[in-house]
């Protein structure tokens, strides 16, 4: 059997090795999604987000125990874009790895940066529809902090999980701006420490601003390595799931992130073939260094590149 | 004399109509601006940007004021991505322009969007080339706030000042991710409230974290209103300009900007021409729809507005 045919059989080491070309940008893994295509769309795919240290790992293993028990599949890709290759999380990975690892029916994969711009996103899309295709039912995307290229990759997922944990303070001013009207669901975890309520309250004033959504995010405390709340946090998940699905939300969302991601591809195609075709005859940085000694324009350049486009 | 004659010879009025013609996206600015590309460079752009309320108005004034002083021409342009058109910033020009519409040495301009993505940025340049051109000595671009499309566009100066204020606190923390960066220079405004010091602490011990970097940031304290500190913020500007072109970075850092421009109008010509041309058979929508369905996979999708660029 080929790749694809072992993955579409449920074989494992076919999901990983497919999931390391996906990393390393290779047409084998864009080439197994194409004629699997029909198979994508399946899986609930969930975002964890939120700033480091609020205990995002542990939260995503346990929210993957609990469906575990409720006899579904897990896949989780845990994005770190700080990492160039998977070097920085594999240890991480390896602890967490001790305990899940027994169970067939989970499977963690990490993805760093390669260096290429927007390599992460692309891959970890690809790495959803190669879990997708391989029969999970729920997918985590589990960033490391709330950096602007995670943030983007993690709206990508049909229900955001936001993480929190008491005392940020500051912190909660820091996501404020931007970041917060990501999450669909709020979880403060560590809700044992001093201030939960209070980070509790704060949330809720802040949502509640924001009046006019259909969908109010709901608030829950919990307490990931006790393994307590989860279920309640599961029901949210549900919950927002069942929203998405009864308001049509789902398929508009995926629709947008479908867009936003076609629209990505293109540029990366259309930036790869300037490089490329442009580079037989004046390549972009001989563009930039006409401009510089006014030489050349730079709406002359644009046109320049696009008739090479064009050829 | 038709448009361009007049800009080229000092016309004020001929630059206000080219500077709407930039904002509204019309041709006519771009064709002067391509015509007089050579006259562009000249110039010294200021980027001023900072938390709302940190009094960035009124310092911008007293910078024009003191640079005024000096004989040098001023050209200000109030970037506002919060107001659809100049709606917005109008009032607030109004109350700045009673100050300062007496000296023809100076010209304000507001900058507000028209919503199409990335349209700011380019009218902002295409604003700046146009005062280059006309003669302007000192360009400022001056944000309302610091979310991103603002830091993207203040990050094009070739100085950027960060404005604070005593007691930011919270503000610092929100601030420091990725933003405080972007400051060539940090000026403490309202230095004369409370706690002015023990931000200047605060700032200095952030900056004093990036060792490995050329131009160390100075911190100095004024107070806009007062006319306060403003020869020494010059001071530092100056200081940084030296640095700039001595190091050989002046050269280096408008390249990237021009790298950067170049392939903004590159990825926007594409948009422009896949919606137009693939319109004729499957516009992006339909693929959208198509992918949603099943009926097509994401690549190929891309594969397909790729060929209808090639033709």
């Amino acid at each position: 059997m080929n790749l694809q045919e072992r993955l579409a059989a449920g074989d494992v080491r076919a999901l990983a090795r497919l999931l390391t070309y996906a990393e390393n940008d290779y047409p084998e893994a864009e080439e197994v999604i194409k004629n699997l295509y029909g198979r994508t769309g399946r899986a609930y795919v969930i975002g964890i987000t939120g700033p480091p240290g609020a205990g995002k790992s542990t939260l995503t293993d346990k929210l993957a125990k609990a469906l575990r028990a409720r006899d579904n599949t897990v896949g989780i890709i845990a994005v770190d874009p700080t990492s160039p290759f998977t070097g920085g999380a594999i240890l991480g990975d390896r602890i967490r790895m001790q305990e899940l690892f027994t169970d067939p029916g989970v499977f963690i994969r990490s993805m760093g940066t390669r260096g290429h711009l927007g390599g992460l996103s692309k891959a970890t899309q690809a790495a959803v529809r190669l879990m997708d295709i391989f029969g999970k039912d729920y997918i985590f995307i589990e960033t490391v902090g709330v950096g602007q290229s995670e943030v983007d990759i993690v709206k990508t997922a049909d229900s955001v999980v936001m993480v929190m944990v008491p005392g940020l303070g500051d912190d909660i001013q820091a996501i404020k701006a931007g970041i917060m009207e990501i999450g669909d669901i709020f979880a403060i975890n560590k809700a044992d420490l001093d201030g939960a309520d209070r980070t509790k309250i704060e949330i809720e004033m802040m949502l509640d601003l924001n009046e006019n959504k259909a969908w109010r995010p709901p608030v829950c405390k919990v307490v990931a390595v006790e393994n307590s709340g989860m279920d309640i946090l599961l029901g949210h998940i549900q919950e927002h799931r069942t929203f998405l699905s009864e308001s049509g939300e789902l398929v508009k969302r995926r629709a947008r992130n479908i867009r936003n991601e076609l629209m990505d591809l293109v540029r990366d195609r259309v930036m790869e073939f300037i490089t490329r075709e442009t580079g037989k005859k004046l390549t972009v940085d001989d563009l930039v260094q006409r401009i510089v000694a006014k030489d050349m324009d730079i709406y002359s350049a644009a046109q320049y590149i696009m008739e090479a486009i064009n050829k």
